[in-house]
Order: C-alpha cells, then structure tokens, then sequence
C-alpha cells in the first residue's frame, strides 16, 4: 500500500534521458542484409520485414524472441469528471482496475489467452478499492479540475513518469522480451485531446472525439472545457512536462514514463489506442530517440489517433475498430512481433533452399517470383 | 504417390453445395446477446465482437475456442508460364512445395511458430520432385498454355475442387478448429486476374498487378494474354466453372474447392492475399451461403485483391505490406479468432464485474465509458 518512495527530480529524469540511445545501426544493417537474402522476393514480408529489423536495432541481435510479453496499465482518475463530461461515474476505473487482475475485463481476458504477463498500477484512482494485485504507486488520488486549475504540478508529472521509469526497469530485471502500455482512466480522452491539441497545434476540433459514446451536448461541452483550459492555463507547446501537467492526467504521464523506460531498457513498446499514443507522443517530444522502439497495434477509432501516430512516423498494423483502450491492441501486436520473429529465425537463404543462384540473382532483379 | 483415386463429377459438386447451409441465426443471436452484455461499451471491440459472433454461426455455439488450426496450400503450375511473363521459373513451384515442408519459407516458418499445422497439396505441380510429406493429388501435371488454348476442362476444374473438399472433410474428421488456405504457383497472379476480371466485369488494367516485381514490358504483356485469352476463350461469366477452366488455375480450383468444404464442414476458413480471395469468390459465386464461413487477414498489395474482398462484403484485419501469398496471413488471423474467443469467454458481464445495474443502462445508451 506504499505510495512512491524516493523523491525524484526533473534532473533526475533528464539524465534518463540522456541515457536513451538511438537503433543499433550496425545490427540494422546485419539484419536487413539477412532479410534480403531469405528465400522470398525481397519485401514481400513487408512489415513484419521492418519489425524484424527494428527489434534487431533494439536489441542489437539479428535474431530475437518474442517469449515474455507485458502490458503495463496504467489506471488513474480526471478531476474533470467533476464537469459531467465523462460518459460513465469516475468509480469505473477502480472497479476495472481490480476486474483487469481477475482477467475479466477486454484486455486481459485476452492476455491471458496469449499468455502476456499485465502490471496493473494504481497512479492516481480516486476511488476506494480493496486489491492486492493492484501496484501502488499513488502520486495523488485524482488530479485536479483542468477546467478550474492546472491538473497537476510539474513535480507531480514528474513522479508518474518516475513509476513508467521504474516498471520498464523492472521489467528489464525480470527478462521482459516486450512491453505494452494500457490505461484506464475515465475522462482520459479528455486529457489526451488536450495535450495533442497544444502539441501539434491542430484545433480541439480535430483531435477531439465523442470517447466512446456521450451526448451531443456532452461532446460540445467536452472541446469546451478543452478549449477553455488551454486558454486560461496557456500551457507551453515547447514543454511538454508543462502540457501534462496544465492538461494532462497520470495515467498519461505513467505510460510517458514506459515508453521513456523502454527505451531506455532497450525494450520494443507496443502503443495501444488513441491515450497511449498520445503519452508515446510526449515521451517522442521529450526524446526523439524513443521512436525506435516504438511498435503501433490497431487504428483506434478515435479522431486524434491518426495525427498522433502520423507524428511517430508509424502506421497501424491492425483495422479492427476497437476502440475500448485498456492496452487491448497489445496482444496482437506482440502476436505480429512474434511472426516477424518467426520470419527471421526459420526462414532459409536462397542458396539453403535449394534455389539456385543464377535464380537468386534474377529475382532480385524483379523483385519477386509470383 | 496417388493421383485422385475416384471420380467426381458436376453432380457431386452440386450435391455437396446443396448441402452449404447459412450461419445458424439462433446462435448468432445468443451470441450477440453475450457481447452486448459483457463489460465494455457495446461495439467497443469491433471485429473482434463481430468475428466472435460469426464463429457461434458457424459452430452453432456461443463459446469457441481456436485450438487446432490448418492451412491448405494447394501447389500448382500454370501453362501460360511458356509466354515468359512469370517473373521466376516455374521449378520454383516444386521447390517451395518441398521448402513449406521443411518451414523454412514464409508461410511455414510463421505457422511453425504459431503451432498451426499445414498441409501441402499437390493438384498440378510440373516439376519432378522429391517429398513424402507433399500430399499427391495431381490432376494434370500445370494447366495449359491460356494464351492457346482453354487452360483446364470443365472436369478437371471439378476435379480440383474436389481436392479441397476432401482437405476439409479430413480436416473436419481430425478436429480442426478453422482452416486458412495458400497456395504455390509460378504464373498464378495471371490467372487469378483473368478470372476476377470476367467475374467481376472489371477491366483487365483494373484487377492485374506486376504480381510483386516483372519489368515493364512483360507487365504490358502479361495484361495483353489476360485480355487476349478473354477474347479468344469467352468464358461465361455466369459460369464459375467455365471461368476456371477457361483462364484459371489448379490451384486457384483447389483453394475454391476448401472453401466449399469448409463450408459445408461448418469450418471457419481464413482468405489469405490476392489468389486466395479470388478463390473465395469463385466459392461465393457457385454457393453464396459459404460467405458465413469467410475471415479476411491482411490486404495484399496486388491491385486486384480491394475489388475481390468487397465483393465478398469483408475487409481486411491487416495492414502488413505483405504480398507473398502461401498463406502467409493465416497464422495472425487465428490469432485474431483466438483473441475474438478470449473476449467472448473470457470477460465478465456487467453484473458479474460488480459493476452496478444502474450504470449498466447508462453505459449501453452512451456506448461508452472512456
């Protein structure tokens, strides 16, 4: 029942991030050299060539595995819920918080089929609730109103992402092949629309989607209350801990700190819907390096998901419509990670299978033999 | 070493498509309940719900599991190979039916990895070659030359097909959970054009690619056959079996022939890239019900599959680049199918999940609680 222990400084993180490296670039080569010459039109893979060779740039290994995969959620409450503009009582995130470690809820009664570990955290519930399983690392029981007040201090962003840190750590110590980040948090489309908003500069209107399912009222309240917190709280887009901070919630600023995390750690991170590319945004905008680790799962149905994702460069792997966050993408995506594996560990060369080099030279050539 | 040891005639054919029966409506509609009922905003886990739901109208259950999953890889040569416009030699074919085998090709090494079996068919493959493990079914050793002649006759269409009715039924008889197809064949991106194009009255530019890499003349030329043997052959578009033999494929038949089985066997069954899903509609044309037993995986770069896999009313899971067919999609949709199985047995409902009643009728009138 412990909140965090050790004090944890803006220094302190800026010496994390100066401590992320960029891809292997010698691995990179080893590896895209390899695909090249796997019995098949160079390509015709496509992206599961690419994650190949992008977790060959992480790891610095040509041939990886994918065996030990965990989502990392983070659960936190939005004192903008006080507006009304959420589509479901703040208590909803205890209640899924505690459902997740019983498995029962989207997300981990899919990773329990695939085997992938969950790390449930509790950064900032509001809610009473009574779990073991639940990790606390409460940095406080909510944030405050962005409608009225700035959520969060700097220092308290800062704590959240110190708890990312500390889980992507951890996961290192434990033998964590790769990681995905989940959340649950009710009103954290909210938050997430506004700190893409200031991030890219396009309007409230184009990041700002119905979340799920409120009234139309509710909608046109809900880029309000946005529009009206960026004004009043005049976050700097230069500054991201600034933008969590004014706009943000912990649940972000947590999963900031996975992402930063993992790449410290040289982990793959798997970004799930429209909240968790919004934190793999701002760990991006903290240090650009974090990019290289970065995996994409499902096209979320949320509004802001394609300008986010667009800004990492990334596409999705999967249209499948989901849109109930949690870190539900992640067990699909660790599953495509596992065949791009599958592809780079047991395929055979050219000259291995028999298919002879005059051959070998004439599809490169085309590009193909179908 | 067996070639097809009994006849099979049209009659047959007709006699098993009579018995393709449409998804079971009870259980589509119990299962729809359940979705409805399990806690999350109803919708929020798109064509995972929907493919959970497509499964119980296949099985005739609400609860299924993805336990023993198969691919068929029907392997075949193609005459018009003679005209030059494959971009490898036709040995290849051989070689690659050999190579699955050993899951040392692309397909193969992912369905090693993902525990799904496979099992490659010889219907028409040219070059002599050595391997037990290939299931010898040979209906004529490649088709003829279409830029000549008719490829195949009506009863060796009937005849491929055949084969993968008798794929599915063992697969039935063996306890197969859901089938995926693939397919090996130098030249079968000619013939798979020509057939979607009489079938669908597109334009031959319309639905041929460069099949992943020939120069530019022969991409000219390999459009030029296509239209020319249209011309000279005048299949009947009403007519799928006249297609087939007019400007198909062994191959392309046999695939057609597991998605009949499949159907018929109440066997989901997974459409992998641009032969595949021009084999499928192929099926859905002689028997449209068996579109109850079709799951996309990933769009294929090649032009042609968009116009295939709408006409078959489905869109595709993936967005992978990929484009080396064998059933290189399969694997990752059972994954897909196995998640869509998780969600469903897996989750709570809402009573269960301690959330209250009185949420739960809030929740389902605004579809969402993020």
């Amino acid at each position: 029942m412990s909140t965090i222990v050790n004090a944890f400084r803006e220094a302190d993180l800026k010496a994390v991030i100066n401590k992320i490296k960029p891809a292997d670039d010698r691995a990179v080569e080893l590896a895209t050299k390899r695909q090249d010459a796997l019995v098949k039109p160079p390509g015709s893979l496509g992206k599961l060539e690419e994650a190949s060779i992008k977790l060959a740039g992480i790891t610095g290994k040509v041939n990886n595995e994918i065996k030990k995969a965990r989502i990392v959620v983070m659960c936190a409450d939005n004192g903008v819920c006080e507006e009304g503009i959420g589509s479901a009582p703040i208590s909803v995130t205890a209640a899924q918080a505690v459902n997740m470690n019983k498995a029962i809820t989207g997300m981990s009664s899919i990773a329990k089929a695939f085997g992938s570990e969950i790390r449930v955290v509790d950064v900032g519930i509001a809610t009473p609730y009574e779990c073991d399983d639940v990790i606390k690392r409460v940095v406080r029981k909510g944030t405050r109103n962005l409608a009225k007040e700035p959520a969060l201090t700097r220092a308290e962003v800062i704590k959240a992402i110190s708890v990312g840190l500390e889980m992507a750590k951890k996961a290192k110590q434990e033998g964590v092949d790769v990681l995905g980040t989940g959340e649950m948090g009710i009103g954290n489309t909210t938050t997430s629309s506004a700190i893409l908003s200031v991030l890219t500069g396009l309007s409230v209107e184009e990041v700002t989607g119905r979340g799920g399912g409120i009234t139309d009222s509710n909608f046109l309240k809900k880029k309000q209350i946005i529009e009206q917190a960026i004004a009043m709280h005049k976050p700097n887009p230069d500054d991201v801990l600034d933008v969590m901070a004014k706009v943000g919630g912990l649940d972000i600023a947590g999963m900031c700190g996975v992402f930063l995390g993992a790449a410290r750690e040289r982990i793959p991170v798997v970004i799930d819907g429209f909240i968790s590319v919004v934190s793999a945004l701002c760990a991006y905008r903290l240090c650009p390096a974090v990019r290289d680790y970065l995996f994409p799962s499902h096209a979320s149905y949320e509004i802001g998901y394609s300008a986010a994702i667009k800004e990492l460069g990334l596409a999705p792997y999967f249209a499948l419509d989901m849109r109930l966050g949690e870190g539900s993408g992640c067990p699909l995506t660790f599953a495509v990670l596992h065949a791009a594996c599958a592809v780079m560990n047991g395929m055979e060369t050219f000259a291995g299978a028999e298919i002879n080099d005059d051959y070998l030279e004439e599809i490169r050539e085309k590009d193909s033999y179908t």
